[in-house]
């Protein structure tokens, strides 16, 4: 039988500096990339924590709820929020911060991601079921059911 | 006053070969490169349809149905869906085919993003109305209210 | 025997936004990046009309009529022109359009690139003819082996 | 007067997949994408301290421990770890691990970086002094002067 | 009166190691990214005849002649072949050469482009008359009435 | 035996335009990227030395004694300066010049690598000695001895 695993060993840090080859012509970053970002960055913990290659099922609807221009600092945060049997839920938040200015540090987006890990022959294979401890981790991993359900209703109802 | 304009002027269409830099050690696109694609033709669409310098506001969820490898083909497609004040509604399509085999063409995904235009003070600017034509066009456009009706719920439910 | 394919089948589109990395210091794009963009469509139309991997044998003088900056939007649209044994000839226009501005869509620069299908030991491979269909691409597949014969007398008299 | 900085405010880590574009055909990372990595953390941190813009003065001899192959994740941490008037010395560590191997974590390699922080009329600028707390930062930050003066005899003795 | 310029004083040498990003998936390099080294080495070489901004108004026929294979390495070579007004014809040469084996040295293409000085106000602006010193030089210089005759003759014949 | 090999064998040029995306907010490049292009002009032109796949073992302190901005060109230069068993010392050199100013050429680093020479299993592999003749390339050469010797001892001291 696969063992649990803890919520903070996968858990993974990412920090990013806005070049100009990420931004428009106002220079503020596209949406695009920071989508890209958060889905490397899920891609990372669920490979740490399933030991597996993974693939992106699905991301949950993304609002981006403040900018972030050439020169910021993006800081990407990463954990297994809760476990299926192939697929793992993956909570992403990026928060910026303009290093010429002090600590303030603003939510950019969150984001539940659904992973599933591969095997050799690209077929969903089991994961070991993830164990949170802090209270804060607790809260995130019991909400997970409710999350799900509410995705499954909404591919019923198709959007 | 602002004049509408038709659905078919600002549609856009990408076309995509799969590199071996956009892929995983499996040689299978990342989401988050499909996502940035979603984006970026998203923010083109909107751009044309506004005259505008355009930012994202949110993506929908995006379930990706099936995947994309190197060598593949990715063909994205883009309109305006509907139209608020200052915002956008783009839906995208991503098909992607296998230029090696006959005639196979499998949808990747399809999202709603919704952009917003902006001026030169980066504050949001009012934006034509979109106007369908076809019957197809039409069906898109009056689901309209009910997506957003669906979105500004799921934001006061917090997920 | 190898059956015939229309123009339309293979026909191709693609849309770039011109972005900060592809441009020089004055913001406009360097040629070489439009360049790149001509030969990735061509293959992209060779490959879905032979489903062959091709190599690139030639492209024919190319003049830069008309110049693109930072947040413009360049359309190319590539058809086979013509057919020979194992090779295709490839016919790409390219216009940029500046999206805040209302439709002035300019000519950047046309080509015409030999493309040649492969095997899998590398080696030329015969290819389906092209059918024209409308009056516009009957006239584009006429004049290929006019074009051909002064392709082959430049090579003679080496420049 | 500058108030001094804890150790800990600006310590910075990155996580990044290796692919294909990073590696050379044996499929092993590029030391000099690794060198650039190193470079950007430290720019990162040295950002975040000092609030001004950075330049690299000069980055000690790295040797390279272990490799990294395509799929390997590596690890970066980064602080500061002792100032001068306008410039900070930052210690960085690499590691990496394959993620579908459990808990093997190798060091890749460790360097010192000395940047130097910049004011608007790219002339440098004092930077706060910084504040080892717990006691392994101490010993990183008590050391510093005698790597300060074995750099500067090396820089008299040219090699 | 702007002095003249010896041919030597520009000629511009690149090294170029190809990667997996810059070939398809049999791992040949792309036309394309031949192309657009190309134009950047034709660029730096036209820069540094007339000490200006340049831009591409035009290249000649390029024919690949042999092919280049991921870990190749590609060495490139251009020259100032002949001047105008206001334009400089730059003459670049593209040989390749698989480092794992001794000495042999491939021809993959050249070409002749055309580049454009440009001043502040972006408009043409008179370059420096260059000047041949070698006999493989004048030869070169030489020729280059015959060639834009050529160019002028084939534009007015439109293909 | 493996025969030697003239240091003008191998030598390598690199030219480099320096564009945005290369460069921080100030447009100035960053430091790892030029250690980038230091440790690619290596491997190239230990690849040629030693015709073999070849890893960084160790770069040497590297001090950046002038800037370069967007817009500057580039220009790297590589020689074996010195070669051990299975390893090869690689001297390199970086100037920037401003192309639109006439001929003023600044250093901007020098450093050494260490680059070893792999098989196919990826054990370290003899590789041909080098044989300096200019007068330049012996004091280069003649100098590798205590040069190495001073790396081991730095080895022991741990900094
Ligand atoms: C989007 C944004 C401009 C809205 O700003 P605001 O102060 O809320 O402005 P308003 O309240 O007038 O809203 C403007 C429009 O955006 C819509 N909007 C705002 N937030 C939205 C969201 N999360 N999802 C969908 N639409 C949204 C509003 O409904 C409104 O539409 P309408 O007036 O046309 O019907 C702001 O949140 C922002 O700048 N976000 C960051 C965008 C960005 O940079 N994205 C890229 C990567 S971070
Ligand atoms: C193109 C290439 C495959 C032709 O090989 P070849 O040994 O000459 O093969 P063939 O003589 O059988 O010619 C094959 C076809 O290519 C055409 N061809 C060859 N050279 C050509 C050129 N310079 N311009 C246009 N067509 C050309 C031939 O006319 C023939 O066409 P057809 O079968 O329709 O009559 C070979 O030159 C090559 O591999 N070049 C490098 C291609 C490459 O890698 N390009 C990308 C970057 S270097
Ligand atoms: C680094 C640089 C700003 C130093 O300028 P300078 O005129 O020597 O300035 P100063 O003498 O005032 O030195 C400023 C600080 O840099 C330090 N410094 C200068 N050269 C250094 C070197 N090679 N190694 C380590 N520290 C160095 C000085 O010791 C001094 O530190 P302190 O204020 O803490 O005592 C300058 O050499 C430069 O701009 N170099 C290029 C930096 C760059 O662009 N790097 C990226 C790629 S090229
Ligand atoms: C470099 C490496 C192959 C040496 O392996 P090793 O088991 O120590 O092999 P050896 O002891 O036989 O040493 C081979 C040669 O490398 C030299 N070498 C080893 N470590 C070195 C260092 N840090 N600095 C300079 N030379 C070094 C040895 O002196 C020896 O040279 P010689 O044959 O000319 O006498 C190994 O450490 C390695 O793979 N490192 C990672 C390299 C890499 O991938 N770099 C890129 C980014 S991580």
């Amino acid at each position: 039988m696969l063992k649990t695993r803890k919520m903070s060993e996968s858990r993974t840090v990412q920090t990013k500096l806005v070049l100009p080859p990420d931004t428009n012509h106002l220079e503020m970053i596209f949406g695009g990339n920071v989508l890209a970002y958060i889905d490397e960055i899920a891609a990372i913990t669920a490979m740490k924590h399933s030991n597996r290659a993974v693939v992106t099922a699905s991301i949950d609807k993304v609002d981006f709820v403040s900018s972030a221009k050439v020169g910021d600092v993006l800081e990407l945060e990463a954990v297994i929020s809760s476990t299926g049997r192939t697929s793992m839920e993956v909570y992403v938040t990026v928060h910026s911060i303009n290093p010429l200015k002090e600590s303030v540090r603003k939510l950019t987006t969150e984001s539940f991601l659904t992973m599933v890990a591969m095997d050799e022959d690209n077929q969903p294979v089991p994961v070991p079921a993830v164990q949170p401890e802090t209270k804060e981790e607790k809260a995130l991993f019991e909400m997970g059911p409710a999350r799900l359900a509410h995705r499954k209703e909404r591919l019923k109802t198709k959007h």
